[in-house]
């Protein structure tokens, strides 16, 4: 715990903004480390180090169990694997309302994701209360399943990009009993305005939104998107063309 | 490849909306199904498949070689894995650029990751060009190295958000040839205005970008943070409070 002792340890909140160089208070930097973190309550703790992950890709997994009862829950540690073949992941932690999740996955190797978007992030942030398992999210939370194309997992009707996804791999992390959750896009749905002839979605244009922490939400404002970086150019913007024009 | 036999195959663009309900065209949605993402040319599946996982947390990962060379590269894949202990973990692309970042954490052990801001995404995103590696991305896109309380790999000096990262373990995903990379945060330094009193760190107020696809960026604008979601009430809206005053 005491491993790096010539470092100034927590009294209260530590600035080293001091000794760094002078600055107003509004360009002060606090340094924590790992002494500092790990003294910390535990909630306190998992909002500061959910915050340092950056924004994050928030989604809504709908499975289904072996009677056909759907279940709808949130998970924001989505990430993308690879495109060939298309893979996704996500994070399940052992002692959550995920398990019912992880549960049905492996019950029935198929399930959903569903991008969250301004309309839905209230009743999707609800999912996370903790139902008992014979209690539909889907029915408390006001979130319709939406049955398509013979995908036994139920689609989440209010939002505006879906995949349906097949189970390939879990792999245990040891490290802290979390288990990481790979699977394969098999369907894609998408607002047909929102494809570009590059193949690239604008997920922005189809609403969706991004979190922070445990419970922070937020919608976008593009930048711009940036050309491929190559050693002897800097990257320009580059304008999105898109498949279908906007004015039909 | 034609495991969806009963599902209409790839002709142009294809859209579900004709069958499913009538729509205008700005509700159209557009189905693909897994035979026509992997019939797609790979650059353009690469856009698509990053598409789909959502906002995502782009960081510059710091890292030295053995003979203290700084290296530098952008990386779209960083996701939370725990806060007890705090873990933090990326995907690595083994025919990419990531690779001198991958080489270095295992030589020495420890890295940096920094979150992005507006004023650096460009030169954050220019640090995926195939430089050679000899040469520091840190002198060819002007960001500056930063080195501080011993820590052995630089930090990003115009990064508002960083973190000293020791390596815990590399796991290798037989699905796709790519490398997951975790390790604990040892040091974590942020503007102090910030900080809530819960502990969250407010990285909306402290510029960080998020991304989507391979190349595009995006500034973001919080809706709201919610309560902790229980059974027997709807989340509201919680307001935040920031350690310090922002009036001093």
């Amino acid at each position: 715990m005491m491993e790096y002792k010539d470092f100034c340890h927590y009294s209260g909140l530590f600035s080293v903004a001091s000794y760094e160089q002078k600055e107003t208070m509004t360009n002060s930097v606090t340094h924590f480390d790992y002494s500092h973190v790990m003294a910390m309550e535990s909630r306190k703790r998992a909002q500061l180090i959910n915050s340092l992950g950056g924004f994050k890709s928030v989604c809504l997994i709908g499975t289904i169990d072996g009677v056909a009862a759907a279940n709808v829950a949130i998970f924001n540690s989505i990430f993308h694997i690879g495109a060939n073949p298309p893979l996704i992941a996500f994070i399940v932690r052992p002692d959550s309302v995920d398990r019912h999740t992880l549960s049905n996955i492996l019950e029935t190797g198929v399930y959903t994701i569903n991008h969250l978007n301004e309309h839905i992030y209230k009743q999707a942030h609800q999912t996370s209360a903790r139902y008992a398992k014979e209690i539909s999210e889907f029915d408390a939370t006001g979130l319709t399943p939406e049955f398509k194309h013979e995908w036994k997992a139920p689609f989440v009707k209010e939002s505006r990009i879906q995949m349906g996804v097949e189970f390939k791999q879990r792999i245990d992390i040891a490290l802290n009993g979390t288990i990481m959750v790979m699977g394969e896009i098999k369907h894609i749905y998408f607002p047909s305005d929102c494809l570009c002839v590059d193949g690239f979605i604008d997920i922005e244009k189809a609403n969706t939104i991004t979190c922070s922490g445990l419970d922070s939400y937020h919608t976008t404002h593009r930048l711009g998107r940036l050309s491929y970086a190559k050693p002897d150019s800097f990257p320009s913007l580059v304008s999105l063309t898109y498949e279908i024009n906007e004015l039909g």
